[in-house]
């Protein structure tokens, strides 16, 4: 594909602000002396910055950020430090470069966009700078995840350099799942009681429904792309938030309902499902239960996303009533 | 009691609601769905259910929350799920069932009210929800709160089921350690010096002189109605935080003296008594001193609750002098 | 020195009435009391009280915080507190008491205004109090920092009672420092890459290489008179965040460049050198790399400080540019 020529120098100027904007400077030439600096050092690094700064500035595009910020550079900066922080983990820690790996990379950094926007939206009140924290908390879940694959499964291939027997997944797997899944909204491990629970939800909201099955079938998709143990997805462990998120995302609830809000709701079942990974490692660590800390935490940071793009149209809590009243009022303006 | 009719069934129509704002649905049909759910997967969280939700909006009810919100359950999904998250905890970790797990209960409980009103005040600034953050760090407390009380007094009921040789508290418990209890805001061990800040705090301000001693007689009383260790008592460790948070909400600093205030106050007291128990756990971990750390997070929350309920006057830093001053400008208004 | 009878007065009772405010009291005879009481406990607390209540409440003239606050010891007793829980340290852990342990006290002691100042002023949207939350910071701090350096240079004089041999610090130690100070920015061990990377920054803007080169230099005087180990600094491990606080604080970027927002950038690189110690050891209990944490907490902290002073004006983002083109502006004014 070609670029048309100016569109192409406009990309390759903001890419290479992006990576000036690391030392805070925005300027293409400090950046293009910066890139030659760290080719000089590392292959690896220079490859991670340029992968990097291209899908955290790509993701700033697709969810319609403000463009002056995007020219500036500001969503590739921490794009770059979580391609070099990721990859340098990766490296020392040998673990295996594959499709997994780079799915973990596509994950870690587009959410280093997210966080971005997240944490600006949060500090707007007091004009202050979100600065390299979403770069430092996107490369801590990251080595979270990882953490919590080896130990969730000793036959991941992540960290373990020969052909694994991989877990058998059944369609058991997927029925089970998804009814404790909603059981385990509330502790309990129960697939009957958890059909009960969908069916209460779908018995005030269709809309509420369908998010929170999608976003079940999709996190057990997700646990799978990255074998998890197959005893933890069938007991529903990796589906509860991921439902929470996607009622809160896309049931209409605190968004207008859009194509795109969907489709935001089951990247959010995603990015739950990914950071759940991490928590659990964190939490590991302070011996405390997980609950339903990733659904709150993700959901957080996406609302606040959700305000600040033009991409999605957020309710304030005070209007927020029923999922198909606010889908009405919407459609009205 | 016989309610009448529409009161009652007002009242249930506000808690199955509430039970399901725990799957972000408004709806007393999903409810009843839910809890039928629930009793099928065990008749103990089908019971903690309705303890949670009961307890955690009659808390709401007390605190004069706006009655909207109430009605929509939104105090009662948090109580719902630290019901259940106590009593599967103690369940798992064999914690004898008697009237001191039943007060971990209410506190817990009643507290997920506290945090969800403070949260959201919190998060007004944003239009931001709490979901289901309350229950989380109420759950977790708790589990820090038990854990405290097992280590340090191994002959503490809670998780021993044998009748157990109760440490002996005296009156010499009682006057050293509120003597101790002052020293100990300075970290001094000398029960003295702890009463001649008593005096000088006297000397200042009645009102937040008895406000504190107060405070000190209620974290003792509190600390023997948990069985923690006689030891830690009379060196002050659970009063001192306390008799802050007492000054704080009490002394009529931050809050206009009322009546209300003044239980709000001792409601503090023994708050930041049990969440001691929970913070010294984790700093524990963290190989950390406590100090003052329970004061501030209680006090910060609970001045937060004090912004937005009816039943208190919040004063704004900017206005804040003396408490007898604050009092009466009060009085003339 | 003798000072003007009124000023001097005016001095010990701002004094006496920050030792008061520990308790939430504002009131010179309450804190003699109080005094008296700590000398009776312990006489390095009555001394220790007083050292933290002049530095701290010094700190805050000297950036000219509102006066009124400073009449009313708001910006002594979290300093009382520090200097307590520092001592208390210091005694209790047989650190040895020479010009090492006071440089850290005085750090310790200062650093509690500012994050007074940052944290009132984060708050200040909710008018909640900051309490004495920046005491419990800075003596956490101080712990993490002592600990850190034990363990980094077992011949650093902190807490083993010989003379030590002291590490070698040669030339290679500061040019070698710099380079890969710049390059530990983007995680790379290359002096090469540090130089280029300080190119790409002087090549943009003049003024953030200046506060870049001075934070370098001046982190690595910092970790030398804290005797960390000679390898870590010629690593460049101490001196990437402070090279980026002091381009965010003296680059002309957040905050309009004057005589004093130079020697504030350069407090910045040695607060932020001494809090990466601290931080730190924090992360290594959670098995995380630092990154540039210790830089973006301490670049927060001291924007929102500049927000609030009358010795520095605060350039909201929307408004910053280019540090030169910011600086023009303000000379326009």
């Amino acid at each position: 594909m070609i670029l048309p020529s100016n569109l192409s120098t406009q990309a390759i100027d903001i890419l290479l602000r992006g990576i000036s904007q690391v030392v805070l400077q925005n300027n293409p030439v400090s950046g293009l002396v910066i890139l030659v600096g760290l080719f000089i050092a590392s292959k690896i690094a220079g490859v991670a910055t340029l992968v990097g700064v291209i899908i955290s500035t790509l993701t700033a595009v697709l969810l319609k950020v403000d463009k002056s910020l995007i020219q500036n550079g500001l969503f590739g900066f921490n794009g770059v430090l979580v391609g070099i922080g990721v990859s340098s983990y990766a490296v020392s820690h040998h673990l295996l470069i594959d499709h997994t790996l780079w799915l973990h990379i596509v994950i870690a950094t587009s959410l280093s966009t997210l966080v971005m926007i997240g944490l600006s939206q949060f500090f707007t009140l007091w004009n202050l700078p979100a600065l390299t924290m979403p770069f430092i908390l996107c490369t801590w879940l990251f080595i979270g995840v990882v953490e919590h694959i080896d130990l969730s499964n000793p036959m991941a291939t992540l960290s373990h350099h020969f052909i694994s027997e991989i877990d058998i997944y059944t369609i058991k797997t997927w029925y089970i799942g998804v009814g404790k899944g909603f059981s385990e909204i509330f502790l309990q491990d129960s697939a009957i009681a958890g059909y009960l629970i969908f069916l209460g939800i779908l018995i005030n909201s269709r809309m509420s429904a369908i998010a929170a099955l999608a976003a079940a079938l999709l996190s057990i998709a997700t646990g799978i792309a990255f074998e998890v143990s197959e005893e933890s997805i069938q007991l529903g462990l990796y589906s509860y938030n991921p439902i929470l998120t996607s009622i809160a995302l896309g049931g209409g609830l605190f968004i207008y309902v859009t194509k795109f809000s969907f489709i935001y709701a089951l990247l959010g079942a995603i990015v739950t499902t990914w950071i759940s990974f991490a928590l659990s490692t964190a939490l590991q660590h302070l011996e405390l239960p997980i609950y339903t800390f990733p659904f709150v935490i993700t959901t957080w940071f996406m609302l606040l996303v959700a305000m600040s793009v033009n991409s999605l149209k957020y309710i304030s809590t005070s209007e927020a009533t029923t999922p198909e009243e606010n889908t009405n009022r919407y459609d009205d303006l």
